[in-house]
C-alpha cells in the first residue's frame, strides 16, 4: 500500500476537499489539524492529530512514524505573533535555519522557507491543486454573466494594483468601483476586505473583487482562494463581479467546490471571470 | 491691496490653518468650501461660500470676480460616485478636457489633471505647505521617543510596500507589526485603518504607521497628512509610532498642529520619526 498523504490543516473548506479527494481516490490520509484554524469535528471520519502551530518536531514525528512523503499544506493561517508560535525543539531549530528575514520578511517568504526545509527534510511538498484536479479554471467567463466595458476597465486597473501588492509580498486582493481602489487586503482576509468595502462603495452600479496570484508565489502553498463564501460576501458589498487569475501551469486562483460558486454568482447575478493578467484587454469582445 | 488668496476647503484641519496663516499674515482670503467636507461653523470669520464638489464653473466664476490668482486646494476630499458630483456646465466642459483616463485612472492623475486644467485657467496652485511654512519637518525623531531595532526593521518594510502602494497610485499608509503588513490605506482613511489594525494588530510590542508621500505625488494636493488625531487613533490601536516622510523640496508628509502633535505622541509614548525612504538605515544609530 502507497503511504498516507500527509495534509496538514488550516482553516476553511479547502483542506477538507482535500481530505475527501484522497479518500475518495482510496489513498490513505493522516491530517495534523492546525490548533485553532481546522476544526477537528469535521475531520472526524479521517485519522488525525491537532497539534499547535509552532510544534514542527511533533508534527515531523507523526509524519516520518507513519512514512508520509507527500504533503499537502492547505487552508488559512493567519500568522500569529511570534510569541504566540510556543516552539518545540525541533521548532526553534528548524526557525534558526529560516533565519529573521524569512520570519519578518513577507507571509511568502515564510511559507516559501517552510517548504525548503521540509523538502530537505525528506518530505514532497504538494500544492492543493495537484490533488485536486478541478481547483484550477480555464481562461473565460464562468456561470452565466459577464463583465462589461465599465467592470473590465475596473478588472484592469485591479490587475496593476494586485502586481504592484504582490511584488511588496502583501496581499492577493483588491476591490475596485469606476476606477477607485475602494479597499485593499493584506492579512484581514477577503471576507473583511469585501464587508469594509460595502460600506466604502460610491453610488451608481460596478465593483469588482480582483484576486491574483502573486508575482514570486509558492504554488504549493498560499494560493490565493475563492469560494460560495466570497460570492455571496461580494454580492453583499454591493460588486458585479469577481475577476480571478486562470490556470498557468500549477499556479492560479483556487476556486472551492466550483459547481455551487459559480450556482451562487448565477443566483446573485454577479459575474465571475478567469483571467489570464498579462493578456487581458479592456475591449469588451476579449475573452 | 494683493488679490485674495484663494482656498478650496476639503475636511480636516488643515484647511483652516491654512486660512488662519493668511488671515494672520493680513493677506486677504476667500474660502470656497466644498459641500459636506469643510465645515461651514469653522470658516464663519472669514469670507465663504459652500459649493458643490462638481460646480466647477460656479468655483471658477466665484474667484475670478474676486481677482484670485493664488489658489490653495487643502483638506480631504473622498472621490465620490461620477453620479454623485453634480457638474455644473463648466464642470462638464472641464470632465470632457481632463478626459476618461484621469476619472478613471488614481486619484492623482485625477488631482494633477484638475491642477493642470486650473493654471490654463489662469491661477496659480500652490501646496498649503508654500503658505504655511512649519508643516514639513526635517529628517529626525520628533518628541521624546525614538524607535527601537524592531521599529526601524517594521519601518523598512512599510517603506516598501508604501512604495510599491503609490506605484499603483493607492494609498499612503500602512501598518506594519513584527514584520506582518496589518493593513494597507486606500480610500477609507488612516483613521479607519488604524482602527481595524488595532483588532489586527499580534500579541506583544510593536507596531508601526508609514506615512509618504507617493512617488509621482502632485505636492500642490493631497499630500498625506497627519496630526493630533492620528497620533491618538495610533496609540489606541496599540502602535509605538509613526514613521513620516521628512521635508525634501516642497514634498513630505505635512503635520499639521505640530506642537500638539508631538505632545500627544510624548504623552502616549509614541515615537514619531520623520524619514528619509531612500536613505533610511534599520541600524539604531542612524537618523
Amino acid at each position: 500500500m502507497a503511504p498516507p498523504l500527509g495534509l496538514v490543516a488550516g482553516g476553511g473548506r479547502m483542506p477538507l476537499r482535500v481530505a475527501d479527494a484522497a479518500a475518495k481516490a482510496g489513498r490513505p490520509l493522516f491530517c495534523v489539524l492546525l490548533d485553532g484554524f481546522a476544526d477537528p469535528a469535521e475531520y472526524r471520519t479521517y485519522p488525525h492529530e491537532v497539534v499547535a502551530l509552532g510544534r514542527i518536531g511533533h508534527m515531523v514525528g507523526l509524519m516520518r512514524a507513519r512514512g508520509i512523503r507527500d504533503l499537502v499544506l492547505a487552508g488559512r493561517v493567519t500568522r500569529p505573533s511570534l510569541l504566540g508560535f510556543r516552539f518545540d525543539a525541533e521548532g526553534v531549530r528548524l526557525v534558526a535555519k529560516l533565519g529573521r528575514a524569512a520570519l519578518f520578511g513577507g507571509d511568502d517568504r515564510l511559507l516559501s522557507a517552510v517548504l525548503r526545509v521540509m523538502r530537505e527534510e525528506g518530505f514532497r511538498p504538494l500544492g492543493a491543486q495537484e490533488v485536486l484536479d478541478d481547483l484550477l479554471v480555464a481562461e473565460g467567463v464562468l456561470g452565466a454573466h459577464a463583465p462589461d466595458a465599465d467592470a473590465r476597465a475596473d478588472i484592469a486597473r485591479g490587475i496593476a494594483v494586485a502586481r504592484a501588492l504582490g511584488t511588496a509580498d502583501v496581499g492577493q486582493g483588491c476591490v475596485v468601483q469606476q476606477g477607485l481602489v475602494l479597499g485593499v487586503e493584506a492579512i484581514e482576509g477577503t471576507d473583511a476586505l469585501l464587508a469594509r468595502c460595502g460600506t466604502l462603495r460610491r453610488e451608481g452600479p460596478g465593483g469588482v473583487l480582483v484576486k491574483l496570484v502573486k508575482p514570486r508565489q509558492d504554488v504549493r502553498a498560499d494560493l490565493p482562494v475563492i469560494g460560495p463564501d466570497t460570492v455571496r460576501n461580494a454580492a453583499g458589498a454591493g460588486l458585479a463581479g469577481i475577476a480571478i487569475e486562470a490556470r498557468a501551469g500549477h499556479a492560479g486562483t483556487l476556486v472551492v467546490d466550483r459547481a455551487e460558486t459559480i450556482a451562487a454568482a448565477d443566483a446573485a447575478g454577479l459575474f465571475l471571470i478567469a483571467i489570464r493578467p498579462d493578456l487581458f484587454s479592456t475591449s469588451e469582445g476579449a475573452s
